[in-house]
């Protein structure tokens, strides 16, 4: 039989509308990819009554009742105590937990106060999850066929854990298959799946879009099917794929650079440092990554990159040219084997005849050449910001795959 | 008596985590800016004995039931029949509705399928919001003393009927402050709360840290208790304190920089872009913000920053005298009023003795002084990267604000 699963938010910041529940939508994605359907996810508030009668309910619709929240050291924090009331359990302290936390504040030369060491509790006859990043570390604990896994709310301490959870958790068969795309729209890669895929490779295939692009996942439990899914979009959007993995583009370009040994260098007008941050987002990167120059003015492109006034005066500071003045400029600037630039009008203003909002040139210059490319990205500014950096960092992987 | 609602997210995509559900966040936001306390939240899938459970369930804990989804006109959109059934009424065509769905095509120029005329369909005894966007309209119904009211689950056609359906809801005060600070943890504030406030203080401060600070609630229908505790964050984390309304540090400190007509430039080492990309964020930082350089090799510091290469020897990259060069550098390199920088160690590698981990020199060199600070940051990488541009940026709000 199929597992199922429900997922338990705890927090009252959720429902004052304070914060998004991404948690939420992480796990049941985690857990749909390895064939476990959640059948209800709630959110809550940090009240005993409340925590009690949303694991009675859960318990009855699923065998897995995961809870995110409510486990670090204050008072509001009432998760781990509630549950082990509820189960008639004690909590217990654990030696190796207990090292981690008074480490944890040792490392970073900070003095610790009492209340963090109930973060070395866990629950009599539970198993724990080191957090490898925070204090609270994950609990699991077995009630007959069933099991409740506990997670701190911090996104990024979930993530890290949930994946080590996932692993000691006997799926249905993971049957998907992602692919990560940049640089075409969501509706362009749905129509062209709609005009030239069976009817049955499009029902198996799910989109994802975010600013960044679009992630394709092809779900099913027909391996044939899978494949020949994964072989048309690979057919149909071969440039667009950047990776199979959950890997960002940064990482991916990074680890190319690295095996290669080639450095890069950033200039940037409209993306206003973003392609540097994604790239220096990757441990190790200063092994590739000399620097990069925001150059925001035209001052300093002229001054610092070596961008022509007269290219400027004559094709403006949004144009081919100058995104290419600016990517070799950068590249003689730090010495780099790679420059790459951006220069556009990320908004809400500056549109001028001619040029659009979201019109970015992105250019990359490596060897004797450069390359410049032209897009369109949509509002609002950040959007405009993600999409470039993303879409430059892809002609990276393009330039340099070869 | 204070009134309760509930939220109901229907729909198969939200629960294999396809979308993050945005639209309960949205209306949590929106009553409990109206006072209205959101008590639970469900995500369920488009099933009529789901449906009919969670509606007996939120029934159970709210006077106001609000749902989302499953309106549509295709098959899969059982919610409007569900809840009829639910109630034992019947579904009424409203001709006005009717005239409306109709005309909605005709606008577009395209053929309407019978199918969307169910869209004209309401529950007998509801009343409806028109939607202005779309087919579905919202639905009110009243049972007995509690209000169930549906809702389409597209996020713009929620929004703009949700806006409506509040108009005709009665809410309670909202009493609630919001005080946003950084640079210092959430520990360290819950401690001195602990402390030193009255306990009826400590019960109406709400926590919620991100990455780059620590946001206090303040939330109470006693408007003097809360102008009291309001008075003790002020009095006690002050310098903490960066804005008492949504805004971001960059933000606030762009709209001091934009009217005391100062410009700024960055240089970045351990931040690698970061703080020159939340510069840029804001919408006309053209205006203030000339230019940035990431410096992320020695030799690009000693090159364009004119860092000394006997003080990186002496005291290291990750220094006082090099984060105070580096803003200097900066700010002659750009010809600005304030240079800024950020010297450390985002990790996970790169300790040494004497500096570990998260360890970043921020230095803000304005007129004819250079304050440099020193601090410690969290990991992750990122972490630390978030933690120090935003630190660094309310260096910035200090100095300036004069």
């Amino acid at each position: 039989m199929r597992k199922k699963a429900s997922v338990i938010a705890i927090g009252n910041e959720i429902l004052m509308g304070e914060i998004t529940d991404t948690n939420s939508t992480f796990i049941s994605r985690k857990l749909f990819e390895k064939g476990i359907l959640t059948v209800v996810r709630l959110q809550i508030p940090d009240k005993r009554e409340d925590i009690e009668q949303a694991l009675r309910f859960c318990m009855e619709k699923s065998n897995i009742i995961i809870t995110t929240g409510g486990l670090g050291p204050t008072n509001d924090d009432i998760t781990k105590k509630t549950i082990a009331n509820f189960l008639g359990r004690d909590l217990v302290l654990v030696d190796d937990l207990k090292n981690w936390v008074e480490g944890f504040f040792q490392r970073r030369g900070i003095p610790m106060s009492d209340v963090n060491l109930s973060q070395a509790e866990i629950i009599e006859g539970s198993r724990y999850i080191m957090n490898p990043i925070g204090t609270a570390p994950a609990i699991i604990i077995n009630v007959g066929k069933k099991k409740i896994a506990m997670f701190p709310g911090v996104p990024s301490e979930l993530y890290v854990m949930f994946d080590k959870f996932l692993e000691g958790i006997e799926g249905s068969i993971p049957v998907t298959t992602l692919l990560r795309t940049t640089g075409i729209a969501e509706s362009d890669i749905y129509n062209e799946v709609k005009k030239d895929a069976p009817q049955k490779i499009q029902k198996i295939i799910y989109y994802y879009p975010t600013w960044r692009g679009v992630d394709l996942r092809i779900v099913s439990y027909d391996i044939d099917l899978q494949k020949d899914a994964v072989n048309f979009l690979k057919h149909k959007f071969g440039n667009y794929i950047y990776s199979l993995e959950e890997k960002e583009i940064e990482e991916i370009v990074g680890i190319m650079l690295r095996n290669k040994g080639i450095s890069i260098s950033v200039a940037e007008s409209c993306t206003g440092g973003l392609v540097a941050d994604y790239i220096t987002d990757v441990p190790g990167s200063s092994d590739y990554f000399i620097g990069g120059v925001v150059a925001y003015s035209n001052k300093s492109k002229i001054n610092i990159l070596g961008v022509r006034q007269n290219d400027i005066d004559r094709f403006g500071a949004v144009s081919e040219i100058v995104a290419r003045e600016m990517a070799e400029g950068v590249k003689s600037l730090f010495n780099a084997d790679i420059g790459v630039s951006t220069t556009g009008i990320a908004g809400p203003t500056g549109e001028r005849p001619g040029k659009p909002l979201g019109l970015v040139y992105m250019a990359v210059s490596y060897k004797n050449e450069t390359i410049v490319k032209k897009q369109i990205f949509l509002s609002p500014r950040k959007r405009v910001k993600v999409a470039a950096a993303t879409f430059l960092l892809n002609m990276v992987r393009e330039v340099i795959k070869g």
